[in-house]
């Protein structure tokens, strides 16, 4: 149309940056963020964040470098993700769980240029930094973040790092005048996250300023998160950036409670003390709460609205937090959509449902967001949808602007993820006739016996409602005549007890024959940082054990 | 960064045409419109707007196409607000008030292929019609609404347009299967509004998917307005597409409640019918509401969030509105923003201040909502911003995705208003030392008198704080000696009285001398159809008034 015109007055590219520059603007005396005795304001947070990313600047953190960090949820980790993008950098938050052979690989990927990291991860990237010494790699600077409020400890420790960059003073070291590096392009990338390999080899996921401002905004508006929430971290900031949660708390002004550890006892305190309004957390989360011993257990002082996603949550566990008064957000997604993709919509006429059948519905992974455009479950093969009957298996697929940008140097996996316009999630799902999808599996999880489909995810919520079960997990075990059988590894309850044939013949009672494991191992389940179980470790571990003798392999 | 790919797995021009579509899927049995009698689901809505769209492109309309509207907040004019973009057209929504030479006149100037006019206004746009057919201009092809749920009342009126489209069954003629046309680019035209006109010949304003999307989000979080709200339209779907909301109602999956006009007890009916959580209106709906007869008002179901803005709301109409039960959020925008543009975000700090501080404090235009990337109050000439001094006066200027992509058919006057890299309101305003900002008067409605400014809006809230005022206005008189006066026009409330000395020393006892009016003149003010008082109707009429006689001129 004749008369338009596009300027700095009306187009700005789009970036989180804004939420900081809003909430110190709008309410610069409310606390952005507490950390035991440590609290800041949001305008503190805007200049802290302001002086860091000067000082990273002055350092030669350039457009487009990366600058990596290794933490836990404290206020370094949660200024970082703001100050980098500030910077024009890239920040990539890195699981604390990895060891240093781990780091010092996605530091090499990544060219990472600045490492910040925590004082209790300073082996770890010690550790990296050696082994990138050995390969003859470029190797990032090193930058540490003492405890807040505590003398520095480090360097009283053994193989002290005391001739590294200590964090607060860095950030002093940054200017007040700084002028902040805008995004020249809202498609320019804000952040690095690497998968959190479950399965395979991590991969880069790059984030957008565009994508992360939608991304955040949407999960703003899942959680029914109204101005001023009180946030409590739980859910690692390295993990999706928190779900996005990061930026989104900023763009609604609300108080971060970071916490160092997340036991039982810390989340009822900190709920209590500060008032929480919002936590997200993956169900393993929700069980550690649940399962709280009572001493620890606090009521709480209000509506608690808790988003949880990651892995479908058993419906006992959904309906047990209810009752203690949270309010269960059930949402999906993957790092490659930011976190948050889907949700499982409450709708007002389930009120009235029976407990059971509620737990059932909202246990299910929902619909798009209101900033992802599209999801359906489609044949891999031809793109066809699947009907809404809730029973055929496709591929949940998404599209939309809050899609990742790409894999890093690796335009293959990229193209192969997009392949047909839409992202290719790899899990297995079937859309109901209300239009809810929900996961069956993994494509690489699903169990093949005797040349059924079946869906560890079904077998594992059975699991989890024999009473003495805690954890559970069932992969494919090698079979000579069948194929594979299912292999449940379970962890049990303190104080409970049950055996091999017990857990089976539960099974037997609320699953078709064939689904029912035909062996159980009673162990600790391995985990990623974010709690999801490692299935890949008990699918190794399944396959060393061999096919079941062939007197038992007859069903 | 390598590996980043740009497809449609991951971009979409954003549009909320997907806020339409999202509802439909997630909530499609919820109740998307009420008309009285008349409702409809979210899928319905889809559905119908589905088949409107495709009806208007078989009728002709191609991408780009303006597709005008004349009518009241009725169920056809919220379809038409995704019927028209989804048919790659542009909506440009009329004011009902204007006569039939000034539509004829927009008509013309956007080039309408199509009017869809509701029944009651159908006589000004045949008259629209007729003089353009006198000036050989080309004609849009004209649809009737016909009024719900009743039978076909134009056809028996006289001058009836009996030859023209019927909506309905424009409607029908559309098919479900219909391709939605979504936008190329997001920056694509959605919507064409004039400006009411307060002062000047209309413009064209442009708003882009993009700005519509972002600003709707906004208006969401702004208002707290959590998923599934019951919304009262009040606020005319013609003025800045009801503050972005006839969108943005739909992000949330909302419910609409329509009225065709709003009377007060239509509005309490409804609040108590329907259990409204939100509305909106201009400050003289909030006047209306509270002088309404108690035999008129019902006692709220719950909170009400109300959003005002257009104008600054008196304090004591705040303070009464609130006493009342309802949540006042006070905006601040201009059809150049899409509506809202700054709201006075409350804090809660402020809950415990006396009410006329509360009020005082909210009567302020406040800061930008989050969608809005920068609000400033700058010298129009050397573009500096002015202090935090709540003194120094300068003009609104705001820069952001939530601003016009400008004037149709006038680059001149687009780069005039972007001049500098930033939208120029035209609003005269201090920035108070907390940020906030407060709008003194329009640049053009600042009266000087003997070298002092004199802002018309602090006269004015004087004078609403009279017992006896209902409406009040300030205007500069020109005199021979002081250059300007201030000049009150004032409607007095039904049963009281007030002379022109008691209100003049009413005025002297709560300002500087210099500032109080020197004459008032009691009347009905000339208002917009949106509520604006049209002071160049007054200034024209104390510009005949003259100078006051010498003997009472002097302060």
């Amino acid at each position: 149309m004749d008369g338009m015109d596009r300027c700095s007055a009306n187009y700005l590219p789009l970036t989180p940056i804004t939420f900081l520059e809003r909430s110190a603007a709008v309410y610069g005396d409310r606390i952005s963020l507490v950390y035991g005795r440590v609290q800041y304001t949001w305008r503190e947070t805007l200049l802290r964040c302001t002086r860091l990313a000067s000082a990273l600047v002055r350092m030669g953190i350039a457009r487009g470098d990366v600058v990596a960090a290794l933490a836990p949820n404290i206020p370094a980790m949660y200024e970082l993700h703001f100050a980098v993008p500030m910077a024009g950098a890239v920040l990539c938050s890195l699981n604390v769980r990895h060891d240093a052979a781990m780091v010092s690989t996605l530091l090499s990927h990544s060219e990472a240029k600045i490492i910040v990291v925590d004082y209790q991860f300073e082996h770890i990237v010690m550790g990296a930094i050696k082994a990138m010494s050995e390969r003859r790699e470029k190797i990032p600077l090193v930058v540490i973040i003492n405890e807040y409020d505590q003398p520095p400890s480090h360097i009283d420790r053994e193989g002290s790092a005391s001739g590294y960059l200590e964090f607060e003073s860095l950030l002093e070291s940054g200017k007040l005048d700084f002028k902040i590096r805008r995004p020249k392009d809202e498609l320019d990338p804000i952040a690095l996250n690497y998968t959190s390999g479950t399965t395979s080899r991590p991969k880069g996921v790059i984030y957008s300023h565009r994508g992360a401002y939608l991304n955040a905004l949407s999960a703003v508006l899942l959680n029914d998160m109204c101005s001023l929430p009180v946030y409590l971290w739980v859910v690692p900031m390295f993990h999706c950036n928190g779900w996005s949660l990061t930026w989104g708390v900023a763009a609604q002004s609300g108080t971060n409670i970071c916490q160092r550890n997340a036991s039982a006892k810390e989340i009822f305190d900190n709920i209590s003390l500060h008032k929480v309004t919002h936590m997200g957390g993956a169900p393993t989360v929700l069980n550690m709460i649940i399962n709280a011993p009572t001493s620890e257990q606090k009521p709480l002082p209000g509506k608690v609205t808790m988003m949880t996603g990651g892995a479908p949550p058993p419906s006992h566990v959904l309906f047990k937090m209810r009752a203690m008064g949270f309010l269960i957000v059930h949402a999906y997604g993957l790092t490659e959509t930011y976190g948050p993709a889907t949700v499982c919509s409450w709708k007002p006429e389930w009120d009235s449902l029976p407990q059971d059948k509620q737990a059932k519905l909202s246990s299910r992974q929902g619909l798009q967001h209101v900033g992802l455009e599209e999801v359906d479950i489609k044949d891999p093969v031809t793109m066809e949808s699947a009907p809404a009957d809730g029973k055929t298996i496709g591929e949940v697929m998404v599209r939309g602007n809050t899609v990742m940008s790409g894999y890093l140097k690796d335009l293959k996996a990229t193209r192969e993820a997009f392949n047909g316009g839409w992202f290719r999630s790899g899990d297995l799902g079937v859309r109901h006739p209300d239009g809810y999808i929900e996961l069956k599996d993994r494509s690489k999880d699903i169990i093949i016996s005797g040349g059924e489909n079946i869906s560890s995810i079904e077998v594992e919520s059975v699991l989890f409602s024999h009473p003495s079960v805690l954890e559970a997990a069932v992969v494919g075990r090698p079979d000579d005549h069948w194929g594979e059988t299912p292999c449940a590894f379970v962890k049990l309850k303190d104080g409970c007890s049950a055996s091999e044939e017990d857990i089976i013949k539960f099974c037997r009672e609320h699953l078709p024959h064939y689904m029912a494991p035909r062996s159980v191992v009673f162990k600790d389940l391995p985990k990623t940082s974010t709690g999801k179980t490692q299935k890949f470790i008990l699918k190794e571990e399944a396959k060393a054990m061999g096919s079941l003798p062939k007197q038992t392999s007859k069903l």
